[in-house]
């Protein structure tokens, strides 16, 4: 198994999906042991150091990448199964970025209201306990909350000769900020150009659903992953499986659109996997979707359709990949 | 501690919230033992049932009550806790009535398109193993699913003169379609009118997150419930306690408003159980905030902002309402 | 024909469409001379009249009316012929409530800012000249504008037992806010109650499309109505004919919605006049709509279609109803 | 003065805004005479070309241009006059792209219902008359509507190295669809890149505001242009000055926050031109605003605000250069 291991330089960087030249080559079953920088590459360190002076707009969010896939051609299917998140720093940072997020009004939801002021959150992070601390700053509240690594922003270069910032979530993944995309997960995402040129970054210490103010726990991670390719079969979003869960991710606005998307999907996934024709596929999904939000804060929002596998029958999506991928992923780590 | 009964004879159903004159008047500390109807009025029992022929529209979705709690002033908080749900009939069905639903165009998002087709899904009860059955018209396929009884409408009359359909969720609660009112829960309403006046109805069997075609496994319901009231207080929006969660629901459109409203409410929550400022709720929010969607198919889409108990500081939330509901419903079953 | 006077006493204001008992019983082919007062009940005289201070919420947008038509029948088309429209006060008031208005935050789409300053204008009107004028507060600048009277609110009952605030418009009409309702036009609105129970309200001096800060040049206003009723034809949402324009009024959230329904209902009015199938009448007004917004402020947004009969083959919408209205009321002024 | 003349091949055409090498270096104060091609690349001449099958997609809506302005840099203010615009063929051709439109359930909001039919019809040009004819295919109805030719696209590259398709409108312009983008009209456009990189295509001989259907009557277009450079001053949004009008487009979704974006930076263009606050821009703009919609149908929907000059101060945007090329423009033609 080729393993490639890669911490890009900060003028590595890649600020969007596609427009990008790759800064690797690699074979299907390959496996990456990259390093990525958090959102704010690093700068906010300190309760002090606050968005609009520390950050250097629009140079926020860089991914690791882009990877050139051999043999991937527009209509593939890239499979990526996160093998292990691990934290790369000792803490994680989060802010009010002014105009930002989910609870305020934004360049895209303009009013004519002040800003919410900046504040900037550092949390501890306690490894053997798995843990990161929430410090409040208007009482003496401090909270210890589980870890739980993530990788906010995943995805392949876009269609049509589109280069998008890696702020945007959308058909070809990005940011979609959802805490589906934990270790453990393979994601399936569409190939659009050949070779997929796909990057990871935004790591996530701990992140509600929903990504209220707009930045979760920050923090650089180390990131494994294995990459495979399935020839066609391309989704028409994200998805994601893991042992328990299959899972859709649509991105776009207004918010029942995100959510209309990943469910149609998934219904068009029980089409695929048991041959029930739309209507069932539409009540089932009824009855059994979770649905639980990824990102509100974003220039497109994010949803999950998630379901439960032990209500389903036994499958076989995409061959087994992810099986096989979490074997292979068990063999090596 | 008093102990009313009521199954109400159909000419006896609320079809609005507000509007309607009290079926009973009851004292806060009182025991209901409810009947309610399901959706359907019992009128889809086979698969050959279309809800174009069997239902009479907008004669859907009939409530029991509304109930005139003595002492309840607008501003005051009605709690209604959830003792028990148990079907009361051995079958729930689901439908697809023609423009309703999350994933067709609608009355509200008019398009020039054909309605999907009307297909009925009859779901048997299987109390001993405690499911519901899945039989799919277009495979063989049928699964066993859970049972997972819930109320899809609960409130009290609105604010302002207004009577609202009970298809419809909004402020005053209504038809939220949300799995988080289920037994064991204790919900929280802001009183509007004297007397509160509210009803109940709209049992589900089981329901995912959105409710995708707009029906769930809709079923007749025994419901019991425990009636209190705090004097002042009124939440924004209604709030949900369980053993685990705090819980608020916000419907509105687009999703996201509804999505908003239930987070900016846990953030006034949060205020006032902990002392938080908003800049700090608002970052512990978006760490910790689980936020499965109600339903995405009424006239008022539904969101809910859940949140762990196991997260927090103990609290005492409504000077412990809950956990004495919970106490004495425990000392009455 | 049967002229009726009436100007209400405070305590006469209807505040809601439905659950209101009507004040007059009128045939078909009365005449209503009415007076109604502003939105805020006149109680906005100063710039130093504060909405917080001087309003008593919900107590706002008061109704005329409602009144009963003999013979009127769910499913019949309520026709309303605006003969004449003539400011009942020298001054007309607009005002910045908090959390109220287009750019600003909202009780629908909550934000954790703050809300925006409250501020009074007052518009005196220029009878002469037929003018109101705009004082800056900022600046010495000094507009005048023309005047151009409407009514904001105009509607029926709503179905299904619904009673809903003045504040609100939907498929019954109500608060739509369009400036299309102005003399020489006629509204169809379709009857949901035995009687119709309509009545009128919220006459503004002069308003832009979309009345962006929620509060138009608010004045009280003498309105002078031709009442005429069509047996059948209720139209799915309100529609306006003048003798230039066909206009439809969507109202729904998100904007977008408002739009759809607006644009819908005038294909479909498109196939009554001319025959044309919806994918022809889709075509043609993609080519001919004008889209003017009416309010992006109201708890349902509202949208105009409107198309320019010049364009279009003549036609007898209603049997000719506008045009008889329009000569009935030439004569009689 | 430059005059630049220039017909793309159809390998020349450009299908993103950003991404694109300029295929001309220009100076400010030049002039160009384009040739654009329609959005359909020509291939739809007969009612009988279905897009399906007739169209290359994304292959649509081709661009000529870039074009590299010497001296524009982010931050400045690119002004293009639109001197002249004259059907270079003598038919437009609309339809209807299964999934796409205003009216229908798109790849954005997804439905579980079949698509629309598509339908094609073409547009006989009466040069003298200066129509185009509408022909249904339901019945015998034929219309002969007024030519009034705009742009559908105008825009510069976007920033943050971004790529955009040219189906897309956002800040950077786009494919806005509006028609007050017409001759005699001068487009304001923030430069995000240095030589700014704009082009322009979809030329539509004549288009409804909201472009319903989302085809207007597409043809290929003669197009004069006058561009010229501002240092500083980029507005957050396209704005569009006329003899009569000022014009700000803003597009997003949903649809409230297109409204949105452009109302407020009219607000802001009132505080540059007549020193108003927020407020009193908030209050006048209430009571003059115009706020016909541009698009309805693309991946953003765009809303123009748009005042008329005539209500308002005399005042001189950007130093006169909207009058300077009016009058430059009267010299040359």
């Amino acid at each position: 198994m080729d393993v490639i291991e890669y911490t890009p330089e900060p003028e590595q960087y890649a600020w969007t999906f596609g427009g990008v030249a790759p800064t690797h080559q690699i074979k299907p079953g390959s496996m990456l042991k990259l390093w990525t920088d958090d959102a704010f590459c690093g700068r906010l360190r300190n309760i002090t150091d606050m968005p609009s002076v520390s950050l250097d707009m629009p140079y926020v969010n860089p991914q690791t990448g882009p990877f050139y896939v051999e043999g991937a051609e527009p209509g593939d299917t890239l499979a990526l199964h996160i093998v292990d998140l691990t934290p790369a720093r000792s803490w994680g940072a989060s802010t009010t970025i002014p105009l930002f997020g989910g609870l305020t009004s934004t360049d895209r939801t303009v009013t004519l209201q002040d800003p919410l002021p900046e504040r900037t959150w550092i949390y501890e992070v306690n490894t053997e306990r798995r843990s990161v601390e929430f410090v409040a700053q208007s009482t003496e509240l401090r909270l210890e909350l589980p870890m739980a690594p993530m990788l906010g922003t995943v995805g392949v270069a876009p269609a049509a000769g589109e280069a998008r910032s890696s702020l945007v979530p959308d058909t070809f993944g990005g940011n979609m900020d959802t805490p589906e995309m934990r270790a453990g997960s393979t994601c399936y995402l569409g190939v659009n150009v050949e070779g997929a040129l796909f990057s990871v970054g935004d790591g996530h210490y701990r992140q509600g659903e929903g990504e209220s103010c707009g930045t979760a726990v920050e923090g650089a991670m180390n990131v494994t992953l294995l990459v495979d390719l399935i020839k066609g079969g391309a989704p028409a979003w994200p998805r994601i499986e893991s042992d328990d869960h299959l899972v859709v991710i649509g991105s776009s606005r207004p918010l029942e659109d995100a959510w209309r998307a990943s469910q149609v999907d998934m219904i068009h996934w029980f089409g695929e996997l048991y041959g029930l024709d739309k209507m069932d596929g539409y009540q089932l999904l009824t009855q059994i979707s979770e649905s639980p939000l990824a990102n509100v804060c974003d220039a497109n929002y994010s949803a999950a359709t998630k379901v439960p596998k032990e209500l389903l029958p036994a499958a076989n999506a995409y061959d087994g990949m992810h099986r096989r991928l979490r074997e292979l992923a068990a063999s090596v780590v």
